[in-house]
């Protein structure tokens, strides 16, 4: 018996195909990672992006939305995709002997769609719903607007759905221009995990994913956090709190020490964000703090829900967790975040999805698979004194605030906008 | 090598102990779950199990609320907790040897926490604020309004937390005797699922859970669907609408049928609602159908969000739709359906919360496990007949009607509202 490892094969155009099998289960997770997100759209096609991960499933030159939904569906297979502001990723799950159809048709939608103009409009319909339904959810919208906020006019700033106007305006011809710019071989990867058998993958991608060409991916504009103050007073019951501040990219030496200071900051039920906020204080449901990375650069951010009445209380004592984590950590509790990270690798071992995704996003982030065992050293390296520094260095730069909801209670945002 | 099976020991007191093995896994889940819900309430005080779900974790005679988040987060375990209309769940996931740890904590949690009046009139203010949160979520609230309203002024008709009065009510003393009433011991089951050993969890559950009583639950007033409509409008950008229909009960024959029909109306993208008011009209984002049961009774309900200019064109299509499923369905999508629930359950086989759950579920519900097997077979028996006989039998109940939210074009609720 051979101990299944994780293999990467790169095909001669430069596109990677990465597997991680899993002889324990009967199913496996196939997906498409492409290295094309919303901050590689210039301002008037915001959106573009996410329209074309829409308009993949809306008919091939082979196959109708409708037949792509039932091919998969049929042999009990799903099917779904996402955009990030970095990625878009179409993925699939399903019984083992279902992946070459998987294949397939992840080949079929990623380079053949059709982009009908009818089916265009229509889609465009839908998109414009969905950012409704985002507008209209206080503590989802916020966050656009907490970006925007630290990244200015650039477009890491912008949202990855665009904008009604945005959306709008996008033709055929732009989004099929924006697929032949962009999904070159060597920006996307192929990860599986689960029953899989790498050789027979690789075999599967040179068959069906033929009509791509290799070139070299175009830079983004380098982030550049600027900071800054938000505020949308909202006629709803909640007062929606983001401050953020500016992070630290994948590749940054102090990447795993701000993940631990967002672990004990307000990571679980014992970080202290949860412990004071709402536990000591009863100020809200919801409260947390994470650290979101980009190739280059990131955010560290704190949330709350609070009430009209409690909005006042939150802001002082958010600065003041933001003081004393400043001051001094004590080991018990970065062991403890580390515990809660290392459980946290392990469990997701456990799930085909979850490694899929996590391979596909490890080699399209670090351009190689990161083994666990590497990531548990480095967590283990980090030190009271090292999460001290990276508190020091996030919470010196100039902060970032989006209020929206029932903020009136919020008199002025000098203390918190102001020089620290 | 034996193949590891699910076992079941009822202890002398009544309570049910259940194990779901699985020896490819480092991880266990493992939970306590209460058959005691909102449906057990009197109105007087609704919201009371969900308080008490919430003040399980702010301390007990041994242990403070830190001192819980500390203990299970400091070997990277986690906990949570949920209540809906029939069940309170406490559960944890955590490495396999700390399965000692999280049983006394969940035995402690459950049986001796302390109701502190100060904890308390704190934890009012964060279920309160949960309460804002989902109140300023249109697509959550319009659910619970929903359900008000295709129940009456009955207990499963009221909303799982509570209102800011009921909960404002609440004293230590009214939480106390709940669940002196409620939480006996053979009202509770205790699954876990993943690298267990039934005997070592059946001597822990033994020796921690030695304070509970056994008496007969008391049974919650039948479930009378009524059905009605109601409207608020709300100056948003969506108008969301859910339409239902009275329903069958877990142990109902149509029970399968229903979940078949749900599939197939609105479970996923080759779906008849996703096709018709998605794909070819681009009314919606979201829209889908499914299939709820309670021990008695239960709903089967439609849902969309659209915008203020769609709403009057996407009730004639949902009617249009739920015309045509009662007039025929055919045997590829009767297959279809069944092909997505056979791969769903399979592919939940792999994940120790899921089977955890599952189980307990089965447990309070059917009084045993249901084996994978004898789910299948039910699926397989149900045939295009059964599907339009049990449609007919839906529809043809007086319906449910919710609409929240960009609702002015919804000139009038007549089409949909009357004599079907």
């Amino acid at each position: 018996m051979t101990i299944p490892e994780i293999r990467e094969t790169r095909l001669p155009g430069g596109m990677r195909v990465v597997t991680d099998p899993m002889d324990t289960v009967e199913t496996v997770s196939v997906g498409v990672w492409a290295d094309v997100g919303a901050r590689h759209e210039p301002a008037e096609i915001n959106g573009v992006c996410h329209m074309l991960e829409h308009m993949a499933f809306k008919g091939t030159r082979r196959r109708s939305a409708l037949d792509i939904a039932v091919e998969m569906e049929d042999v009990g297979g799903h099917m779904n995709a996402y955009t990030s502001r970095e990625h878009t990723a179409f993925y699939a799950k399903m019984l083992r002997e279902d992946l070459p159809l998987a294949v397939d048709i992840l080949a079929d939608i990623v380079q053949h769609s059709v982009f009908d103009p009818e089916e265009l409009a229509r889609e465009q319909g839908v998109v414009i719903q969905e950012i409704f339904q985002s507008i209209d959810t206080p503590d989802d919208i916020v966050f656009d607007h907490f970006q925007a906020t630290a990244y200015g006019n650039q477009p890491l700033g912008r949202p990855v759905l665009g904008t009604v106007e945005s959306v709008g305006r996008l033709s055929a011809e732009v989004i099929g221009g924006f697929r032949h710019a962009h999904y070159s071989a060597d920006r996307l990867v192929i990860a599986a995990a689960g029953r899989v058998d790498h050789d027979a993958l690789v075999d599967l991608v040179r068959t069906h994913f033929t009509d791509l060409t290799g070139r070299p991916p175009p830079s983004p504009q380098p982030a550049r956090y600027t900071g800054g103050a938000y505020q949308e007073p909202r006629d709803v019951e909640q007062a929606h709190i983001v401050l953020g501040f500016d992070g630290v990219s994948y590749s940054d030496p102090d990447y795993y020490a701000s993940v631990i200071l967002a672990t004990l900051l307000g990571g679980g039920m014992s970080s202290r964000l949860f412990q004071e906020v709402r536990e000591k204080r009863g100020l809200a449901y919801t409260v947390n703090a994470f650290a979101s990375s980009y190739v280059d650069g990131g955010l560290f951010t704190l949330y709350a829900g609070t009430g009209p009445d409690q909005v006042a209380q939150l802001m002082p004592v958010l600065r003041g967790e933001i003081d004393k984590v400043r001051a001094a950590v004590c080991a018990d509790e970065v062991a403890r975040a580390r515990a809660q990270l290392r459980a946290g690798i392990l469990m997701g071992q456990e799930s085909t999805s979850g490694r899929c995704e996590q391979l596909a996003r490890q080699i399209l982030v670090y351009g190689r698979p990161v083994p666990n065992a590497e990531v548990l050293a480095e967590l283990e390296a980090v030190d009271e004194a090292a999460v001290t520094r990276v508190a020091e260095r996030l919470f010196s730069s100039p902060p970032t605030l989006a209020a929206l909801g029932a903020i009136k209670g919020l008199e002025s945002l000098e203390p918190l906008t102001g020089r620290q």
